[in-house]
C-alpha cells in the first residue's frame, strides 16, 4: 500500500514539476493578508502613485548632452546622478573610477548610392570604434552579402575593393526581439573585420531593428585584436532594402561616404553608486542598475537611462516605505557598457580585491517597457527560490521566471558566484529605438518604467529577506 | 491498494490545483512535436512575417477621415473594409444594417479660464452626445467637485447657476488601466445629468487619463431618458491641474465655453461581416472582431482600428495556412460601439432571430498593444477548458486567461448562452491615446498588432477543434 501511495505521490509530485515546464515555478501561497503580498502592494503602489523614475529620466535625456563614454555628456550624466543619490539621504554614495575610451563620431558622415549618374543620398551612422574614411570620402563599387556563408562563398576575387553589404535582416518569427537581434548582431560585430580580411575597402551593415525605419541603428564594433581598420557603418533598413533592390538591376551600384570620426586617448570616467547599509549584514550586498552611458546620437532613454532610474527609484523605495534592508542594497550606475564594458570591469575588479560578498545581481538594461518577467543565470536550487514567488508577482504583469538571463554589466560577477537576474520587460518595440535619434524621453511611458523599478524592488525585498 | 492509490491522484489534483490558483490553467502538455505547438507556431509566425494587419490600419487611419457614426468617414470606412474582405477569397462578404445616432461635434470648441481680467486659454472637447452652448458662448463660475458623494453635500445651494468641474483623477494604485477607467469614467458618463440635478449650467469633466497630457479625451455621456441638456465637454489632465490649482485662489474663477456640436437625424449603417464557412457544422458560429467607428478627434487606430484589422487577419491566417475550420468563423466590424452600440444591437438580433449558435464570440477592443491574455466570461467548465490550453499560449507572451471580460459589442451575446472572450492587451499605454488626436496610426506597433491577431487566431483555431 505505502509502495504505491508513494508511487502515486511520486507521479503527483512529476505531474507538478511538468506541469509546470510551460512558465516555472512552484506555488507560492498569495493570500491578501500575506506580509509578502502587503508589502509588494506597497511597494507597487508607491512606485505607481508617486515614482521618481520618470522625472529624473527626464532631466538626464533632455538637460544633459549625449553621454557617450569619454563625452562631456557623460562627465555631465555623472554629476548629475551623484547629485540625485546624494540628495536622497542614502547612507554612502560614491564614484568609483574607470579608463573609458574616447571615440568620437564626429561631425561629416554622408551616404550616397551611386547608379550609372544618379545619386540617392542615404543616411548612414558609423559603428561605434570604426575608423574615419580618407578626409575626401571613399568611394567604391557595393556587393551585397547574405551571411557569412555566403561572404566566404564570395570571396577575396569577388570582394576585393568592394563595399561589403551586410544585408542578414532580423528574423521576425521570433517572439523575443532579443533573439532576432542576438541572431543578426554578429555582422555588426564582426561584419567589418571579416570582411577585411577578403579585401573590402568598407562595410555598410542593415540595421539591427525589425522595423522598417529610415535612420541607421549604430552600435559598437569588435574592438579587441580583430578590430576592422576600414570605415564601417550602419544603414536603414529602409534603405537596405532600396540599395538590396537596386543591386539586383543590371547597372554597377557604387557608394560614397565620408565620416570624420575619430578615437582619442582613453579619459578617466567613473561608475556612480549609492547604497542603504544592511542593518544585520551591512557587508553583504545586493546590487542593481543600469549603465548610465548611451550612444551619441540619442538620448538613451530606454537605452539605459530607464535602467539607471529605476535603480535609483529602488533605493527611493525602500527610503519612503521605510524599509530596512538586512543586507546592504546596492546602485550602481555603470559606466561604458556600449563599447568597452571598463565600468563592469571596475567592479568587479574591486568585488575580487575587496572580496564583497554579493548575495545578487540585477541588471536592467532592456528598455523602461512594460515589465514581464526576470532572466536567471544561477544555482537550480536558487532558481527555484524565485520561482516559487512568481504568484506574488503575477498580479503585476510579472510573470515570467523561466528565461535565461543576466546582463553586460553583471556578467563578470558569476566568476564570484553571484546569482545574476536581468529584468524582461516587453521586447517588441525596444528596437524601434535602439542606438538611434529614436531613443528618446517621449517613447516612454510613465507607468511602465515605475511598473519596472517596482519589480526590481519587490525582488530586492524577497531575496533580502529570504536570502537566495 | 486502489483506495489509497486514487486518494493520492486526488490529492496530485488538488495539489495541481492549488498550484494553479495564482495563474489559472490546469497544464496542457507542451512538446515542440505536439500538432497544437506546430499549429499555433505556424499562426504566430505566419502573422509576424507577413501579417496584412498593419498596412490595412494605415489605410484605414490615413486614407479615409474621421469614421464616427453617421459621418462620411465612417460610410467610407465600411466600403473600404468590405472591399478588402471582399479581395481576400472568403465564402462570404456582407454587410447588415443598423440605424446609429448621428452626433457632429462642429467647428468652434473654445475654453477659457477667467480670473479677475485675466484670460487663460484651455482646450475643451464636447462629450459625445452633448448639447451645445448658446451661440455666443456661456460663461459662468466653476465649482470643483471631488466625487459625487461632493456634488450631494455641496447641493443646489452651492451648485446652481455654476459650471460643474468633476476633477476625479485615475487612481493610480490599479495596476490595470481599465480598473481605473472603469472606476473613473462614470463622472464622464452620468456627472452631467447628475450636475444638472442640481441647477449647474454645464460641465467640465478632468479626461479619462493617467497621462498628465494636454489635450482633452472625449467619450459618451449618458444618452438615454437621463442624458444631460446642458453643454458637457472634457478637458485635458493638465489644465485640470491648473483649474484645480487656480480655485485653491482667493478669487473666483469663472469659466466661458462656445461648442456648436449638433445631434441629427438617424442616419443608416452598417455592420461588415466576412466568414470562413465551417466544413462540418458550418450552421455554427465563431465570431471575432472589433468596432469599426472611432471618436471624431483622431484616427481611432488602437480604438479600436486594430481590433477591426486583427479579425481580418484570423481570416487572411486560416486561408493563408490552409486552416479549413469545422465550424463557421467569421469577423463582425461592428458600427457604433463609441456612442450607441446599435451595430451590436444589429447582429444580437439577427442571432436571436435566425438563432445563429455561436461556439464562442472573441471581441478585440482594448488595443492594438502587447497581448497578455484573455478574459473570459463563460461557464465554469469552458473557462477550465481554456485555461488548461494556457501552456500553449505562454511562449508569445499570452500567459493571463485568468481575469473576466467580454467585450461590449459581442456582450448581448451572452442572453444566448455564447461563452465571450477579449483579447487583454497590455493596457499601461491605452490611455494616453483613447478618443483623441493622439490616437493615430504611428502609436501601433506592427509586431504587437501582429501578436495579438495571432493570438485571436489561435484561439479560435484550439476552439475550433475542440470546442466549447
Amino acid at each position: 500500500m505505502k509502495k504505491y501511495f508513494l508511487f502515486a505521490i511520486l507521479i503527483s509530485g512529476v505531474a507538478l514539476l511538468f506541469a509546470f515546464a510551460g512558465n516555472g515555478p512552484k506555488a507560492r501561497k498569495v493570500s491578501p493578508n500575506d506580509p509578502d503580498t502587503l508589502a509588494l502592494k506597497m511597494i507597487y503602489s508607491e512606485a505607481l502613485e508617486n515614482g521618481a523614475a520618470y522625472e529624473n529620466l527626464r532631466k538626464l535625456c533632455k538637460e544633459i548632452p549625449p553621454r557617450l563614454s569619454g563625452s562631456r555628456g557623460a562627465k555631465m550624466a555623472v554629476d548629475y546622478m551623484y547629485q540625485v543619490m546624494n540628495g536622497m539621504g542614502l547612507d554612502s554614495v560614491w564614484l568609483q573610477e574607470c579608463m573609458v575610451p574616447h571615440w568620437e563620431r564626429g561631425v561629416a558622415e554622408t551616404g550616397n548610392m551611386i547608379i550609372d549618374e544618379k545619386i540617392t543620398r542615404m543616411n548612414i551612422c558609423a559603428l561605434g570604434g570604426s575608423d574615419p574614411t580618407p578626409a575626401d570620402g571613399l568611394e567604391a563599387e557595393v556587393i551585397e552579402v547574405r551571411d557569412f556563408d555566403h561572404l566566404k562563398e564570395l570571396g577575396e576575387k569577388k570582394i576585393k575593393g568592394k563595399i561589403v553589404f551586410y544585408n542578414y535582416p532580423f528574423n521576425e518569427t521570433f517572439v523575443s526581439c532579443f533573439h532576432a537581434y542576438g541572431d543578426a548582431v554578429k555582422y555588426r560585430w564582426q561584419g567589418p573585420h571579416m570582411a577585411q580580411t577578403y579585401g573590402a575597402v568598407a562595410v555598410l551593415v542593415r540595421s539591427m531593428t525589425n522595423a522598417r525605419d529610415t535612420f541607421p541603428h549604430t552600435g559598437v564594433m569588435r574592438m579587441d585584436s580583430l578590430r576592422a581598420t576600414i570605415p564601417s557603418a550602419a544603414i536603414s533598413t529602409v534603405d537596405a532594402e532600396i540599395l538590396s533592390a537596386a543591386l539586383k538591376g543590371k547597372s554597377p551600384v557604387r557608394f560614397s561616404m565620408t565620416m570624420n570620426c575619430h578615437m582619442y586617448p582613453d579619459e578617466k570616467s567613473h561608475n556612480v553608486i549609492g547604497e542603504i547599509r544592511g542593518s544585520v549584514n551591512p557587508d553583504k550586498v545586493i546590487v542593481f542598475g543600469g549603465h548610465l552611458d548611451a550612444w551619441d546620437n540619442g538620448e538613451g532613454a530606454h537605452d539605459d537611462g530607464a535602467g539607471c532610474v529605476q535603480g535609483i527609484e529602488v533605493l527611493r523605495l525602500f527610503k519612503a516605505l521605510g524599509i530596512k534592508p538586512r543586507y546592504t542594497i546596492r546602485c550602481v550606475l555603470w559606466m561604458n557598457e556600449e563599447n568597452g564594458g571598463k565600468g563592469a570591469a571596475a567592479y568587479f575588479d574591486y568585488a575580487k580585491k575587496k572580496n564583497v560578498q554579493h548575495i545578487a545581481a540585477i541588471e536592467s538594461d532592456a528598455g523602461g517597457f512594460t515589465p514581464r518577467g526576470f532572466g536567471l543565470d544561477m544555482k537550480p536550487a536558487q532558481r527555484q527560490k524565485i520561482q516559487s514567488w512568481q504568484p506574488l508577482f503575477f498580479p503585476y504583469g510579472v510573470y515570467d521566471f523561466t528565461q535565461d538571463g543576466g546582463g553586460a554589466d553583471i556578467g563578470p560577477l558569476k566568476e564570484l558566484g553571484t546569482p545574476l537576474l536581468g529584468l524582461h520587460p516587453d521586447s517588441q518595440r525596444y528596437f524601434d529605438h535602439h542606438h538611434t535619434e529614436n531613443d528618446k524621453f517621449e517613447h516612454v511611458n510613465r507607468r511602465e518604467l515605475h511598473l519596472g523599478a517596482a519589480s526590481i524592488a519587490g525582488l530586492v525585498y524577497m531575496i533580502d529577506k529570504y536570502g537566495l
